[in-house]
């Protein structure tokens, strides 16, 4: 089955660079088709928070989602947040390769980006949280994350008096409103404002030609016409469909490690072999180091190891050099953060256990 | 000459209990005596950043400090920043009792706040270093806390040009800004803005004698004559000397460890032998546990060792949660901290170094 994904990436491929259609000889008209073309392949970030499902986002939710994003009581040593690996400072990553948990555990795959997460099909490398909501409730349980308990959360959520009130402002009609459910619904809330709208690229797809240099226009036409935009398109230029990594030409082990199969560890479907949800370009040159592994620190590096293993080309040098230079368009305005004051532990909270 | 120290200690004493006065008959004139009291012991928070001594404090230089406080990329493992230790969202402390470090290791002294440390005598709990600036370059070079080496933290720097610019701007007379002493300097700069005025005690210092509830006037009352005032006094209600833990009775082991001798790893001297700077009790409320072991989570609790071991009191439970009312008096407004975006690394920044 896994040749039938490589063969469906080629399609889709095929479908993108025949949407880019051949480019017109005059200039002016190349720029046209390539706006065109890049139009009806991607598509900008809104500049409003969007709507998530089945959880109306309120300005009392959005703040207690930011300030249970920055508390690091909620984890089990009390000592790491959301925030520590998701760090919003630095692109929604931590330093990597991958994340440094409980116990100075090391996870087994790089921290993905919350900035635009909301825009992703799915949560994780492999989608096994069908949302932010289902995603939030993993890292604070993870025994090399957070190693928290529900338990542990609402207990220490219901030992501050400033807590219960801002849950019961987020959750007005619910009865009991501290639950381990709630908890996660307020991240979402507060995730979903994570947005990076007004990148140069976005500025170009609503129709400003000049907002993209010559090299990145260069750069765009190559991630169309090379088949890149096959996996990495539509709103978060990428993120939004499963994809086998080393569809052409297997990465080396460092890459892609033997033991870590995937989305196959979601479905048991052999086809989902080694098949990852293709990363979200937003941004993408905030936070390196790249891939699931995280093993390559460099934007030009990754930009040959995809090309070569995901589409069978060997890019020149200046063709990396563009692409490169277009990725960087795809970096947006980041929302300004207040740091917030977290609510005062009392004689009730539970203390950290740092050693279990 | 640990005898001489306690001897010390209670002449202040009883220097700060005649300072107060005999207290007037009349309640107004009680209230009178008891403002007057209190001004000649203790100081308000200024609401303008205070000078800081060879460090000119900029805006720029303040902007440089804060984006240093919060990057982790600093630490060897690239995951510990100054907020992680000094988090800024839970009163300038961690979740304790000490603090979590590089590979997991654990300090040996609860982390202190750095809101208001500006106005400390010296900083760490031993007074080992003279200012701030020299403070900032303890803990990122300790190998149980960042780990970091000065060339480390000048590299890193040096590799992202939005940095060098900002030490351009915030050192513009220096021929060569990246500096491990400017870094130091430029945190310094920020701690210095990171006072809490307008605390209930302020307003009552400043004049308005119904800024206290009557309780808190009853502990403030209490906090003089009982002799506490005797360490805990000035702008930041202790911090201003060092005393010995344990002047009247031993503490338990838990809380005193034999093998943490204090100052006396400072001075070498007999008398300072287990003691310590007096713990600044600004904000105190919002930051257990409590004391250099970090062991005492209730600050009614934490109000009893202090009482039993440097004064000899045995208070009633009325007096201790008078004085601990008076001490929720000393919470201020902590400023407003715009979360950083940092500089983005490049491929030149060393990477992390999680294992060493």
């Amino acid at each position: 089955m896994r040749k039938s994904a490589v063969r469906e990436l080629y399609m889709v491929g095929t479908l993108y660079v025949l949407a880019a259609g051949v480019l017109a000889s005059s200039a002016a008209g190349a720029d046209n088709d390539l706006m065109s073309a890049a139009r009806r392949i991607f598509r900008p970030i809104p500049s409003i928070v969007p709507a998530v499902k089945d959880n109306p986002i309120t300005h009392e939710k959005v703040t207690l989602g930011k300030t249970l994003f920055f508390d690091p009581r909620l984890s089990a040593s009390e000592v790491i947040s959301c925030n520590t690996c998701h760090n919003l400072g630095t692109g929604g990553v931590d330093a990597g390769p991958t994340s440094v948990g409980h116990r100075w555990q090391l996870g087994s795959r790089r921290a993905p980006t919350v900035y635009n997460a909301v825009f992703n099909v799915a949560q994780f490398w492999d989608g096994r949280a069908a949302d932010l909501k289902a995603q939030a409730e993993g890292p604070v349980q993870a025994s090399v994350e957070m190693n928290a308990t529900p338990v542990h959360v609402v207990d220490t959520l219901n030992s501050m008096a400033e807590y219960i009130v801002m849950f019961s402002k987020a959750f007005p009609s619910d009865a009991t409103p501290v639950t381990f459910e709630n908890f996660a619904k307020a991240i979402e809330a507060f995730e979903a404002t994570l947005i990076t709208p007004a990148a140069p690229f976005d500025q170009y797809l609503e129709g400003d030609a000049y907002a993209l240099s010559d090299r990145q226009k260069a750069g765009l036409k190559l991630f169309i016409e090379k088949g890149c935009s096959s996996c990495h398109n539509g709103i978060n230029v990428g993120g939004q469909d499963y994809f086998a990594f080393g569809a052409v030409e297997r990465p080396a082990a460092s890459l892609l490690p033997r033991n870590d199969k995937g989305r196959f560890a979601v479905t048991k479907m052999p086809s989902d072999e080694y098949v990852f949800r293709s990363a979200p370009l937003r941004n993408v040159a905030l936070r390196p180091p790249y891939f699931h592994s995280g093993q390559v620190w460099s934007l030009k590096e990754a930009v040959g190891v995809m090309s070569e293993t995901q589409l069978g080309a060997k890019l020149s040098d200046t063709e990396k050099d563009d692409i490169v230079a277009f990725l960087n368009s795809l970096t947006g305005q980041l929302p300004k953060i207040d740091y917030p004051i977290l609510p005062t532990r009392t004689d009730t909270t539970p203390k950290p256990s740092v050693h279990k």
